[in-house]
């Protein structure tokens, strides 16, 4: 087998790269196989937080070529009871993770057909068999290589369990009704502080929207109005005045808000997760 | 054509690693072509700065190997009018970037010997094509792996357009006239907060300095003078009092003053750009 | 020879990614030999800390495959008479590094076999020969591209100095005494805020201190005891509750303290050095 006949890794984790971790958990799977080729999701994941790990498995898995490995090590729970799993996903991947919410988007999207807990007993780092706090380098990245690099194969991982006892985070899906979109913000692009909600622009074509239009939005934390506005939909942002807020439709097809060349997280004081909803109607 | 066959891709954007951009757009490229060797150039270029992504072709793209395709990704007009294109420029690379002034340096020093549009209707990924707001991914990634992985040659990016056209953003020449020298800092280096101008060496060696002068210095933001000091002229950080600031050669043969293990930007509040003008004489 | 006959480059600076340096570093390798491997160890060591460039090689260098040549550029001296270096490392790796402290760890934990200075006159990029102050591109990255490459030998860095010539820091060696365990911080986890000891489980184990148990902690700062308490030991942070202090076996089998889910660094103000002092004892 040539290098190229071996799936690609990707990491994600909430490590950064500050520090050697990263390093090393690279250098065991060059150590497992030279051949292999690495690359950065993303080291900058919120600390501990199994949604942001779950939700940019979706925003990147899919336009990875078939067969890759994503491993994802946002682990909280590590060294403890929760299982250390690979999953096989129904469009094509692997994802190897903790069973701790991270697969939440991805089986909902993708689906997934199978999924194994790894055997630490085979698929383990000997050398570091003491060590209990860093299963990224010593359990997920070794394994990972070693399904990569045709060691063993999927079975080989360990034991298959119920995919339906995969640990889920719970989501708010999206409604439309007389007029009246509601969702949720899932997820912030924090660099430019925009809001991504889960409304498909599709349902949002359908309820009437269209480029150029003025939209109503409310955005509530809980119960309390944290937003409430008449803000226009764009095709991009260069279409709208600086500094105003705007809706957008986002690199995966779902309806999203910025503040052209501003942050509207930080301008607006708004954040994501099941309890961030927003509403769109007309104008 | 083997792997090493195929030009490298080195990408810079403002998108950060903080999310899943970086990793889907990276993906594209593989699924492109799997034997495509990918960059970082830097994914922290300050937001929408087509100036800084400018200055950090000139400061990297030479010392890459001939043939590599650079990526530029700082976009703030993505999905409007602005021409998306691939310039090959004289010294022997190939810039991909939206035509928004990042090509400003680049053709200034080196020369840009040929500019084309990226036609869309070929060079764009279809299975996002609703998405109108990351060409990183979309556009400007994929149809830099098409040109890598010989899937199209240059001519086949889209149609040529003239090299007078291309956006270019204004730059003061530095000037050498009655033992005054005057130029701009043209860049940080965000890092270590030292301020690099636009003088070269050269006219500052003919100028009369040598490594141990002292040298009047006078640093003005628009009519303000914001510094003026007599500052050593030092062959390198190490020879200098430490907290004291000092004049240097950079790695790019251009005069640069910083403050030694400490930040010049941040200790005297020194910028960069066209109006922070940069004055040498005799002490 | 092949690309995978040819050893793995991983860097570790203080440049951090926010400009073009990493970027000219990489590109001179490639343009040296266009099929060696690089790979980011971190770029964000402290700035000028060759005590934490020291520790981050021990950190990561073993995990990589025997024959890796790690390049660490932490070199407030660039371009001073500090030495510039290839050391050979007794299990089986390279080292280039100013001589400046780094290789302190590498020396005392794995040994060093010999050490070379390299010779500018030979291995320094030409076209940059006038820049005194980027060795991290014009002279590490190109003798470590030329050593990987196969162009130059071990012998061709440059001229052997003994070993006992080698620039170390001063360490605190752990003691075990009447109960006693005395150590020091030796460096953090600058992302979770963890402090690691430079106790090794082993010495732990031996004291009597198993998991589950709680250990009289205190912490000084010189002569001032900055933290003194009670806290339990665990085997992963999962065990321990939220925002309390805890003892945990750390991924280099030593003892260190952690605030699960939280900063102990922050919270406590704690940091490392030789003058960080942690002592445990019985309950």
């Amino acid at each position: 087998m040539g290098m190229f006949d071996k799936p690609i890794l990707v990491f994600q984790t909430d490590f950064t790269y500050k520090e050697g971790a990263v390093s090393a958990m690279y250098g065991v799977v060059k150590t497992v196989d030279r051949e292999l080729e690495i690359f950065d999701g993303t080291h900058e994941i919120p600390q501990y937080d199994t949604w942001s790990a779950s939700y940019r498995l979706l925003q990147s898995l899919p336009f990875w070529p078939k067969g890759t490995i994503y491993v994802s090590v946002v682990d909280p729970g590590v060294g403890t009871a929760r299982r250390a799993c690979v999953a096989k996903t129904a469009n094509g991947y692997y994802v190897v993770t903790p069973d701790n919410g991270a697969l939440t988007h991805i089986h909902k999207e993708f689906g997934i057909l199978e999924v194994r807990e790894i055997d630490e007993t085979v698929n383990r780092l000997q050398s570091t068999r003491g060590v209990a706090i860093f299963h990224g380098r010593d359990l997920f990245g070794y394994t990972a290589a070693r399904l990569a690099s045709g060691i063993i194969d999927f079975e080989g991982v360990g034991p298959a369990y119920p995919v339906d006892e995969i640990v889920l985070h719970p989501i708010l899906e999206p409604t439309v009704e007389d007029g009246l979109i509601r969702g949720i913000f899932e997820i912030d692009d924090p660099n430019f502080g925009n809001l991504w909600s889960n409304v498909p622009l599709e349902d949002f074509n359908r309820a009437g929207f269209r480029y150029g239009d003025t939209v109503h939005t409310t955005v509530l934390h809980g119960d309390e109005v944290v937003f409430e506005r008449d803000v226009p939909f764009h095709k991009s942002f260069g279409f709208a005045k600086k500094g105003e807020p705007m809706l957008y439709n986002n690199e995966l097809m779902k309806v999203a808000m910025a503040v052209t060349q501003g942050s509207l997280a930080q301008e607006y004081g708004i954040s994501f997760g099941s309890d961030w909803i927003v509403e769109f109607r007309k104008a």
